[in-house]
């Protein structure tokens, strides 16, 4: 039977994708992190259907990454601010912005400048780096099963190794 | 009337929700870097209904993400493999599982381990960080409008503002 959920696989990346992985909570997530905070904000900004964006708002609350506030003196309002683990979401977020800008180019240069505030110093591309500074690509990285298990990565594993002895 | 695209849509988290934002292409892009190529494997591993997978892997495919490649000496098969664009997502995975892995904690320890292959040394959480070092939280960072002009960042800033001047 089809997986409609994914909440239950032990595997970071279907976990991430269970409670991330909606076109609709990116730009949810994306205006939270410049601020906004409001049902009708949202609504009115994403041009997005009321029901559609209720679900997105309570399932991102559900998984803990926006949390909901009533706002002082003003009756049943409600304020959806980014959790730590919401914040946290930052790099993803920049590596986006800076994914995108490769990518799929604009004429004139990038889309977005992301700065250090106290220097202005830019921000270099997000990368997987090593502490000495080795910078880590898909090719170059050794991955591998670490001490929390993971069943799902040892199923891919096995597939892909099967795969390659029928194809040698 | 509500958005279904956001291919139009001239901002560069929008553009990568439309070509990424999607739970199977995220399981599909796991296992892509997992070294799995061929359609039946991805239908196998995740248990997709075969018309989900397709839809995914076209639009994967059109957006550049991955190419389909005949497999030498074998009549139909194709393989699915990352393009340079596809494999440019690999900082996007690694911080995804790091994530997952603090905030959706495994009794035990991490489900992953990434590692640079040649000496072992291993990966660093992925962060925003400037060339001198800093770590660039939301909270310490200057995010402006590029060069390339940013459209939907202004209608966001002016949302965002004309709500805080409401609210003081």
């Amino acid at each position: 039977m089809p997986r409609s959920s994914f909440a239950e696989i032990d595997c970071p990346i279907a976990l991430a994708a269970e409670q991330l992985a909606d076109k609709w909570k990116f730009v949810i997530i994306r205006n939270a992190f410049n601020g906004m905070t409001r049902f009708d904000d949202f609504a009115a900004q994403l041009g997005v259907a009321s029901n559609v964006l209720t679900k997105r708002l309570t399932e991102l609350v559900e998984a803990g990454i926006f949390e909901k506030t009533p706002v002082q003196n003003d009756g049943r309002a409600v304020d959806y601010r980014l959790t730590a683990k919401g914040h946290d979401l930052f790099p993803m977020l920049i590596f986006l912005v800076q994914w995108s800008d490769r990518w799929m180019k604009k004429k004139g240069g990038p889309r977005l400048n992301v700065a250090y505030g106290e220097t202005g110093e830019p921000v270099e591309p997000v990368q997987v780096k090593t502490a000495s500074g080795v910078v880590v690509t898909a090719k170059l990285a050794k991955v591998s099963e670490g001490r929390g298990r993971n069943p799902m990565y040892r199923e891919i594993k096995t597939l892909v190794d099967k795969r390659r002895l029928k194809c040698t």
